[in-house]
């Protein structure tokens, strides 16, 4: 059963992606905009984050309280903030309330009503954010090692910092508005219950004459510091690594999932059995996969006590090296083979899944890849080349970052 | 559309709930046993957590990694653990891995290998654990508002203590597993592809010869204290608060759920309008209804920077008196009618969350609300009725816990 793929592009740039799902009657959407933190001045970092707050204080004919109101009488369930590149989007509800969702979303990216009295408040809940960071040791440790690890804009966080939040005024986010809400670059995914012609046709009306504008420079700068501790009174000692990856487009990806899968992504996995289940170190450990456009790498994590994180460090960066030397088993392959499959079908099973899915694909390959094609591409994989695609890691670049009351010997 | 529902209930009082869903591949299964930590010897908090930890350690022919091997070949994604009442086993793969899956189970809940040599690593993990939650005062704050606001041991949280979970012994364990891993109040419910003689026949295969033992009796204890300030170091002050609500097997549930879900389980509904958005005081603010079979509470939470917290506190109170006090509108009702029915489809359409529906359902009122039931429900409800409720809703049985640096004053 290989489902329908429906695909439009708009003169000024906007894709729209989408796949029928004939048995259900919920719709989603995943729309994402240009507009992450990588857009941002780099003197204003959680700008990007502030502006998304702005948007949904009201927009087109209704107030702030209204337009949330308007949702919640639709049932649609709703989430929108800034990531790093993207500025995102998601909505689930019935089939038949999808292009009234879209309308209102429609209002908040092109007709936002931008009150600067809206601005203190949002400044606050921003800030309030950054300070409940410092509260998860954990979500920080990873925050700060993309930082460090990915060359800036790409390792920023929507979360910003206390001096880039205190300092964005009104006009600098109707500035980045105006340089990074724009459709060419837009991605707009639906699955679900929708009749294609009325969804291509409404969203070419609510879509189709917004203006491209011009393109933002993004500047690259140098990746931060390779090994780093930030001392914290914490319970736990946290510790985060990163090393590169190839990113979705690459012809070596499905290998390079597989080995990072085989290294931490599944309950039996070699992270899994030698951190938590043979000696007890950590309650959580994981190594997963992410990817931009053209970049990508593996992030590690472990929290555990500070009596047992060097012993998690080393063996950690043991089973990172094993992967690097030894090959992997067939056994392996099959098990990392079955729960990416499995994940597959769950994915297709969900209206809210699949629309980011046909988004997510279309930044990363500029198409949607048909589920039976990536089900023959990891068919096709054998131990000997994810063996070797290992052998092939570039360990020398890796980042690691530790959070805790000590710091802790770095390999 | 209305979906068929099989059940059968074996001799030894096992209760088999089972849902086809006829367009879906996947098939996933919730199994509720009645060994949670309200089981647990009252000077053993942890001790039930502990247990679930040990049983996935090996069992039937298989030992400890062999068992995760199985489940990861199967591409199986589940979960188990203790929770206040049940101990909970969730999984979900292709619908022809279902019944691999179930056999691998009976083998974890009836024939587990208990290594001693393995409880040692299983205390550290679950020493780590409770660590780990002092790393997190929201999660803290509510944990130890549970252990106040209910009696004991509704209260109970699986995660223990650390005197508990350090003095638990094999043989404690042990003696655990025997009372309490049973078939009488045992429920699973299965959702998805599947073939219903199959599925009921191994079932029967599986756990027909299951001893039911001896149930044991639950000693009810008084509740804590009514106002409590855990002082941390913390960067935001935490609050969580909880009033008394109706059980889900009481006539007045749904005005109780849409009361709640007024004050503060939809984006516009008043608690975010009022604290989030009109002041910015705190992130995260929240509302939610807990039920067991008995009894029940509306949840509160607040995180905020101190210096906001005592307003957040104060407007949160008014905003829960407000409530009980002036009547709620016809605009509210259906925000949140429309909300709660667009989740219902969507619940539908999981076979995940569809499983877990059926088995919560059988143990909250002995049968399963067919979903047309339950949207009638919601469509009968009035504003009357909903105001009348709130109205008589005991805010004087309310919990209030703080944790941050400063205590507030407590209304």
């Amino acid at each position: 059963m290989t489902p329908e793929l429906l695909q439009h592009q708009y003169p000024n740039g906007l894709v729209l992606l989408a796949e029928p799902m004939p048995h259900v009657q919920s719709a989603a959407f995943s729309f994402l905009i240009p507009a992450g933190a990588a857009f941002e001045p780099a003197e204003l970092p959680g700008s990007a984050s502030m502006l998304g707050e702005w948007l949904i204080r009201g927009a087109g004919e209704r107030d702030s309280r209204d337009l949330l109101s308007a949702l919640d009488e639709l049932g649609v369930s709703h989430a929108e903030g800034a990531q790093t590149i993207h500025s995102c989007i998601s909505a689930a509800s019935l089939g038949r309330n999808l292009l009234p969702a879209l309308a209102i979303f429609a209002d908040v990216v092109r007709r936002p009503a931008f009150d600067d009295d809206e601005v203190d408040s949002i400044r606050a809940l921003c800030l309030q954010s950054l300070r409940s960071l410092e509260d998860d040791p954990g979500s920080k440790a990873i925050t700060e090692l993309r930082r460090r690890h990915f060359a800036d804009p790409w390792g920023r966080s929507p979360i910003g910092t206390v001096e880039g939040v205190t300092a964005a005024a009104p006009d600098d986010l109707r500035s980045l508005f105006r340089r990074s809400y724009r459709p060419d670059g837009a991605i707009l995914g639906v699955a679900g219950a929708f009749d294609w012609e009325a969804v291509r046709d409404e969203v070419g009306r609510l879509f189709g004459d917004w203006d491209a504008g011009q393109p933002s420079p993004v500047l690259e700068r140098p990746t931060g510091p390779a090994r780093s501790h930030l001392g914290q009174e914490t319970q736990q000692t946290q510790i985060a690594l990163a090393f590169p990856s190839v990113p979705v487009n690459h012809p070596d990806y499905y290998r390079a999932r597989a080995a990072a899968a085989i290294l931490g992504g599944y309950t039996s996995a070699r992270l899994f059995t030698e951190v938590r289940e043979k000696r007890g170190l950590c309650y959580s450990v994981f190594a997963s996969y992410e990817a931009f456009k053209d970049r990508a790498a593996v992030i590690c994590y472990a929290g555990t006590a500070p009596e047992r994180a060097q012993q998690t460090l080393d063996v950690t960066l043991e089973e990172i090296r094993r992967l690097a030397s030894g090959g992997v088993d067939r056994e392996e392959l099959d098990m990392m083979r079955a729960g990416l499959k499995s994940a597959l079908v769950m994915q297709q099973e969900s209206s809210m899944s699949r629309s980011a899915s046909l988004a997510s694909d279309w930044y990363h390959l500029g198409r949607v890849r048909p589920i039976d094609e990536v089900a023959a591409a990891l068919d096709a994989l054998t131990p000997e080349q994810v063996g070797a695609f290992a052998s092939g890691m570039d360990l020398d670049a890796m980042t690691i970052l530790t959070l805790g009351p000590e710091p802790l010997q770095l390999g």
